[in-house]
């Protein structure tokens, strides 16, 4: 446990979930854009939001309807106390962008009112009340707040009991992340999939999935090229995404190791060997957006980035 | 390339395919069972199996109706020659149950064969020709001719084009597989498969496949007992096998990491973290059989056995 202190201000980066075929089950911490929340020890023991910026107005600034004020709520409850707890919450990315908007808010309170409180909880133990303000909003899932607090790879094996396993990455390995200026409802995305898949989906995607883990472990970035590609998630919500399709053609005709949606989307995410291929590439997904007549624009990250931190 | 020789005789051992949820792409070596041929140059370009041995008189001895004889045909064929090779199998494993019987007798003729010829092919090269032995007897699969060649613990990431990935396995990992006197036809075990899953199954299996093979790089035994469950696979051809379902459990009762059906079955395997404890693991799995009324036999493999190898 650490010194208590009155103020803390803390960021939490966007995330890449699913990866192409590790849905529901994989997610990546990236560089930039990220949330930040800035918390206060205030009288009394009520959660309180006191300004959200960069959300155009459209966040609930009741601290029980909002994923930053929820993920208070529940890590004092998980460190077994009450506190009267103020927060503001600047967002830097777009909501419905598939980058794990409403993830990164959650991880950066969270995380501050741990810290807020002298580090009572470990980091790890951050994700459970994490994952209740996820709940709220988007699902059960810890694929973006998971990576969202703890960074680099990590895949979740099981959210009921949870069991999160942390995967290397291999060297240099960089990812690309290009976002278009539409906005895409993870409800709409959620239901462009399928209730039922056969059971040869089922043996290629266990099948690319082991493989793209041992190549992480292994470093061999010719396996992962060979596995990323997903036939059951991927082609469905690619469809929704105006320039999709021909964003993540794109990426593999620059030399990217393998391309899909980032999340629910429609930020679209490409791997590479190299930052410098990751240049390449993101410049060819931008253009590939463009003809499709959408803005966009990229960011790039290493894959191997760190989770929220007090700035 | 070797000195070409006369007469061989080559083993090659048992496999347990699909290892619970890696169904299609999973197999392991075990130590034994196998199947011994010996393959030697005679006259004229013909293939010809004189004797075989130990099949209770079920196979066929027409060379390009029995997976031995197009194995040798095929490697042949790949080698891009003709031979005349007689060659004897002796099978020492029942037929159907689910041990890989016909893949073992494929790659010990492969083998044989290559080594005849003083080695054209590498051994790599010998898994297609045994591919197509097994397309003619038990469908186009990699997951038992694999390991029967190439030994240890296979990921086939995709038959075509044929995509092999070696994992590691964990220092002391054991397989117990306990046989019983029951014969499953793989049609039928074929039949019992699910056309289709839930969304929710690929997304268990995923994560348990993804688990299961990080938990082989990182030696993580206690992972590995969390992730070897499926649920698409296993409860519906277990219950084809008398007893099945109280064999797995008793042999998780006794303390194996994880407990599934061997390929098609009947067998069934377990694995467990040490030699010790698979010898209480297979003496519980034999006993839950005795109970079902089934004679049954275990056997205990370290779980990196060697493949196809001349004796």
């Amino acid at each position: 446990m650490g010194h208590s202190v009155d103020e803390i201000t803390v960021f939490a980066p966007a995330t890449v979930a699913n990866l192409g075929l590790g849905f529901d089950i994989l997610g990546l911490a990236v560089r930039e854009p990220g949330d930040t929340v800035t918390a206060r020890r205030v009288e009394g023991d009520e959660v309180v939001i006191s300004a959200i910026t960069g959300d155009d107005g459209k966040l609930p600034l009741e601290a029980s309807r909002n994923t930053a004020g929820i993920a208070v709520i529940e890590t004092l409850k998980a460190a077994g106390t009450t506190a009267g707890i103020e927060i503001e919450l600047h967002k830097s990315m777009p909501l419905g962008s598939g980058l794990g908007s409403s993830a990164a808010s959650a991880a950066a309170a969270a995380l501050a009112t741990n810290l807020l409180l002298g580090g009572p909880l470990r980091k790890q133990q951050l994700v459970t009340p994490c994952i209740e303000a996820e709940a709220a909003v988007a699902g059960r899932h810890a694929d973006n707040v998971g990576p969202a607090l703890l960074g680099g790879l990590l895949l979740i094996r099981s959210v009921e009991p949870l069991d999160i396993i942390r995967l290397p990455i291999p060297d240099g390995l960089t990812v690309v992340v290009v976002t278009p200026e539409y906005e895409l409802l993870t409800r709409d995305a959620r239901q462009a999939l399928p209730d039922q898949v056969s059971l040869g989906d089922l043996v290629r995607n266990t099948a690319n999935i082991a493989a793209l883990v041992s190549a992480c472990h292994s470093g061999d970035l010719s396996l992962m090229s060979r596995c990323v590609p997903d036939e059951v998630v991927t082609p469905r919500r690619a469809a929704l995404i105006p320039g999709g399709p021909q964003v993540i053609a794109a990426a593999l005709e620059a030399g990217a190791l393998g391309s899909s949606i980032s999340g629910s989307g429609p930020s679209i995410f490409a791997l590479c060997h190299s930052p410098r291929c990751a240049e390449e590439v993101g410049g060819a997904m931008v253009e590939a957006f463009h003809q499709a007549e959408m803005q966009a624009v990229s960011v790039i990250s290493p894959a191997d980035c760190p989770g929220a931190r007090p700035l």
